[in-house]
């Protein structure tokens, strides 16, 4: 495989690179564009940044870029951009710029709206709570339902959500909790049982509150006035309130020679990794999280990027002002700064290594965000076995996979995030929803009897269903960059006297989407979507080389397509999308998710109805879970996991996995439980080369 | 917990149980039973013996046993039995048979027929080879393929599978290859790669050659005179034939204080095992392989049996003989029966507790089947977590899994079949598919064009379509015997100006079965299916005790309602089977497949429409592929994974994995990749309560 990194050594240009061109910022390149931008206000002008990240250079830059890399000719020369989205503090001012580093100035800065509004960030997260809760309306509120002395009250600021009603200017909604009154001294007490039925609503120029809302607590829109609280157990999550089983013994994972895969820095935060003949940069942005550029196995090109590129959660209830209840974690919040800092022995088990990030805070200071990805291998069972029952001789193999995982709390809520790799060539997106549903109040005589829109889970809490519907952004270069999509789909032969007299025959068939557009599975043809070079032919059977999408299907967004719910969830609607390849067509839902309209992502972009055949082609994965709450997704929720596979199909020329070394006892060290426990593992038990006399019948 | 090992101190009774009544045979009753059923006949009659197990005791008396074992009180009696299945051997008459080992006696003696069929038995299966390749038809047949010299050719006996043409004789078709005639010692040459187009037929009284089909090897119905062998390359999957690849280091798992969970014998074979307020008896016979029994978490109960009851695997070619292609793996063969031996290190990573089990050979001889399960305990990751941005507190714990697993070889093919259990009330079914297509030649100028029914996966070599659909059964006792199976519904709302003006809602409803029926999956309405005790209530909110059904759709049965293929596989054609419990209705294509004409298995017990509702029934749960074969799936496949899982819903009053303790560095004692890498490892880089002040962001 040629070497990835750059060579400083090529003959002089006339500009240099400093870095790899996708290597995400550094803390001196966040700290020059707040500085840049700065510069081209009048003094003093107060600037709130959102966003300060790397501005991907142009793909068709990139490629040549790439290219060269691989073939260790010379680097072309790419200038390293930032994108920035600020605003002018303390008002709707809302703006985007690109600032050219390597030239030391603003390219552009430009105001954006209307119904363009930035995401929350953290600062002002804490900001609209502290504000909430010292508001003298709210205090006055909270007095009235007489909740029992000494009581915390907590405040969750939401994303407004849109409804097109009085909310062209960005403003928060803010459910109210409280600690469990009979502990109120427990910070970490989990408040979402102890709902509370008022809801403040704050403007984003000054953060003041504009209105409280008074919730619906019923089976209908009626708000009725509070009544005395009533006394309910709490329910926490947090160890010391829980009486632990004691019964779970250790279980270590060691790597006594090392992990398996290599890191090379590529700029300051960037990282190529190898791994089992993989190879890919690892970047990690504010909006996505973990992103992955020109994923490659054994050389040959598959991916020019791989990212989780948006998700909606739509909840179920129709009342005011829960109807506006649609979060886009990702828009709203930002998967990257979101991310958890990861502690070792606690999120990952084994042998790990963790990578660090920046970003800006609101003042465009850059802020370490340590370990927010963790790198470790992971045995995954078998990866293939045959036994020769005539020899008794079995070949076995273990399925090693490597993980990246990264992990985000948006408020009440985690999505443990993963790309994982094995050694069948093939790529795995993992998301596990955990974290605690977003409750809210019902009135005690409905505990027994419930809403057929959500789930009583604590007596006196609602958790309303709710869609998470994720977007996974594919976007291809296999064996080069004009790719297409096709779908399977195996259809029953007819009965026919001469050639399927017996009924049982059935074929495959293979459709190209011609033109950019949603489609979807239909598991009655076993319908599955190909990425495919229509150029590049397998050389045994001459089949186009393909990776397929193992995806499960999905119940699509359930809103209405009138609905602001429906209109801002772009890629809610079908499980596939494929666009031909722009740019800044990054993420699904269109690039500034809070409060927004619609219009601006990826249903929108498929509708140009571009050619998508043999051309540069970007493929949108869509997968998601209908959360219909049980009782057992409270106070915390066991992990849902979700995966989505991309595999090779007739791109390689037999198992890739064929070359992974046998599984055996010398390696594995594995113990019999019948033992002594105690450690280091004893290896006499079985013979090194166990495997290759194995029977799979005791009396061979 | 009440404790389940019987009480052999209780007050003596009339007769006593000498052992646990669902514990499988044993040698000597094997052994016994063999010798009752010889002795009905006259001496010197020779018995062909297909299958001795338990019989199972019926449900009625089971269940007071159950109950009482858990209460403590006195153990009613029950007879210990076997059931036999044989021949008179070199006969088509077969029999089976109950012997009541308590009192010595055979109880029932019946001869089958017609059209019922004994499974092919090991020993049968090496005198189908042997004769096959003895015969001087087929011995002529080969020379005229004109192979090379030394050339060492193998013979794959099949079912024959049923078209009702001349096929009420029990026969085997075999299908034929050669190892790689450029190196024709290799024992373990992967013959799949070099199919012949002859395939003799074998009469089962004689086992003699009875015709010799000619295989079609073009696009059509023509059978074309064998053209001389054109060498091809060889396509290994032993080690020693591939080059390995060498920078996959060491992982290891080890549990330095021993496995978390005991097992108790039950009987000399029968175990009953605890695991984290999880306990069962863990059976294993001859058809099924593992069978569970009497599945309760911390005391409550759940399933009284679970097992995979059938599969199914019809093939896509239309063409004589390969129109007959459809195994069933359980029935034809045996999933017990086929387990393999399996290795310390090889099979399973960890902390290894193996099973054994005894089965007939053909003689009615008792023959020890060793290691045919493993038992250990997995790491999956993230159980759960949530982490309070406020103060930054993460609480998590990981997710241990308790895995039971059997590999079974059927010839070509071999499935990894798991049971899983974890620590949040669940259980989970895995299948994974791996081993060597099913081959069959193809002409080489077809190599780059291909057929439709089938993919080109070796010069030379066709891969034909096929499906895998294999039926969970499980046989509920959710707090009780009296369960229902129930759907959930997820539906919009309609737009209303009052009650839903933003067209956001959506409610979820629930349909209760009726009548014992086949029902399916529909994701458009995220149809979910959960067996329910409608008597017991959740006490916070008042919903009946649930346990749902996670289970992926799949292309139901291709063949047409007409064929065979579909009147065979009578589980094949719904996601779901609902049936009323009967003891002997316990494998859902019929007690006999082999051969099998259908009208005796679930469909036809379905078609009772007996009354399911908050009565004793039956789930079975399907699922499977529909295996286009890829180019990577040989010569061997990566493991294909299905999952099913059983998840409790309202079953507990909290997530019932809250009482796992916190993941902490001391119990997992993770490494840095930027450690040394020596064990054992150091513990010291975090403290052990690491995860208590973890903060979700770093500059917190």
């Amino acid at each position: 495989m040629a070497a990835v990194a750059q060579d400083f050594t090529a003959e002089p240009v006339a500009k240099q690179n400093t870095t790899h061109p996708l290597t995400p910022l550094s803390a001196s390149e966040i700290a020059t564009t707040a500085d840049l931008l700065r510069s081209v206000w009048p003094a003093h002008t107060d600037l709130r940044f959102k966003i300060i990240t790397l501005d991907e250079p142009p793909k068709k830059q990139m490629i040549p870029y790439l290219e060269a890399s691989y073939s260790g000719s010379s680097l072309p020369y790419i200038p390293r951009k930032s994108f920035t989205s600020y605003y002018i503090r303390n008002t709707n001012r809302f703006h985007e710029a690109v600032v050219d580093l390597s030239a030391g100035k603003v390219e552009s800065n430009v105001r954006l709206g209307p119904n363009e509004h930035g995401n929350a960030d953290y600062e002002e997260i804490l900001m609209v709570e502290k504000n909430a809760l010292e508001d003298e309306g709210v205090k006055a509120a909270i007095a009235k339902l007489q909740l029992p002395e000494g009581t915390v009250v907590c405040a969750d600021p939401w994303i407004y959500g849109s409804d097109g009603i009085n909310d062209d200017e960005r403003v928060f909604q803010v459910f109210m909790y409280m600690r469990d009154p009979a502990n109120p001294s427990e910070q970490d007490s989990n408040h979402y049982a102890f709902p509370l039925p008022i809801s403040p609503v704050i403007e984003c120029n000054s953060y003041k509150v504009i209105r409280i809302d008074y919730l619906p607590t019923g089976a209908d829109n009626t708000i009725h006035e509070p009544r005395p609280y009533q006394a309910t157990p709490a329910n926490e999550y947090i160890p010391e309130h829980n009486t632990l089983r004691e019964d779970i013994k250790p279980l270590r994972v060691t790597q006594p020679e090392g992990a398996s895969f290599t890191l090379t820095a590529a700029g300051e935060t960037g990282h190529i990794l190898r791994w089992q003949k993989w190879t890919f940069l690892v970047g990690f942005n504010q909006r996505e999280g973990m992103v992955l550029y020109d994923v490659r196995y054994d050389g040959r090109p598959l991916f020019y990027r791989l990212s989780l590129s948006d998700m909606s959660i739509p909840y179920a209830d129709p009342r005011h002002p829960f109807h506006k209840k649609q979060a886009f974690d990702l828009g709203d919040a930002g998967a990257g700064v979101m991310a958890n800092n990861l502690k070792l022995g606690c999120d990952c088990l084994g042998h790990i290594q963790y990578l660090s990030a920046f970003f800006t805070d609101d003042k465009g200071v850059p802020t370490p965000f340590e370990n927010c990805v963790c790198i470790h291998e992971q045995d995954a069972g078998i990866g293939w076995k045959h036994t020769n029952y005539r020899t008794g001789r079995a070949a076995v193999v273990r399925n090693r996979e490597l993980v990246l995982q990264s992990i985000i709390t948006v408020s009440n809520y985690e999505y443990i995030l993963a790309f994982m790799f094995n050694q069948a060539g093939e790529v795995i997106y993992e998301a596990r929803a955990t974290g605690i549903l977003s409750t809210q109040p019902i009135d005690h005589e409905l505990d027994q009897v419930g809403v057929p829109f959500g789930s009583v889970v604590h007596p006196g809490v609602l958790a309303v269903h709710h869609q998470h519907i994720f977007s996974l952004r594919v976007d291809p270069m296999l064996e080069g960059h004009d790719n297409r999509l096709v779908y399977d789909e195996a259809h029953a032969m007819p009965i026919d006297k001469d050639w399927n007299p017996h009924g049982i025959g059935y074929t495959v068939s293979e459709t190209v989407v011609e033109k950019s557009s949603g489609v979807d599975l239909d598991t009655s043809v076993n319908r599955t979507f190909k990425i495919q070079n229509a150029g590049v032919r397998n050389p045994i059977n001459g089949k186009p080389v393909a990776y397929k999408i193992h995806v499960p299907d999905f119940q699509k967004i359930l809103a209405h397509p009138s609905s602001y719910h429906h209109k801002r969830a772009e890629f809610a609607d079908h499980n596939i999308y494929v666009t031909s390849h722009k740019d800044r067509e990054l993420y699904a839902g269109g690039w500034y998710t809070n409060q927004s309209r619609g219009g601006k992502g990826v249903r929108s972009w498929a509708d140009r109805k571009d050619n998508v055949k043999d051309t540069d082609i970007v493929v949108w994965v869509q997968f998601g879970i209908n959360h219909v709450p049980r009782i057992e997704d409270f106070p915390v929720m066991p992990c849902e996991i979700i995966k989505v596979s991309l595999k090779p199909v007739n791109f390689f020329d037999k198992n890739p996995a064929l070359d992974v070394p046998p599984s055996e006892q010398s390696f594995n060290q594995s113990t019999l439980v019948a033992e002594q426990h105690h450690q280091p593992a004893v290896e006499a038990v079985v013979g090194g080369e166990c495997c290759a006399d194995s029977s799979s019948k005791s009396k061979l």
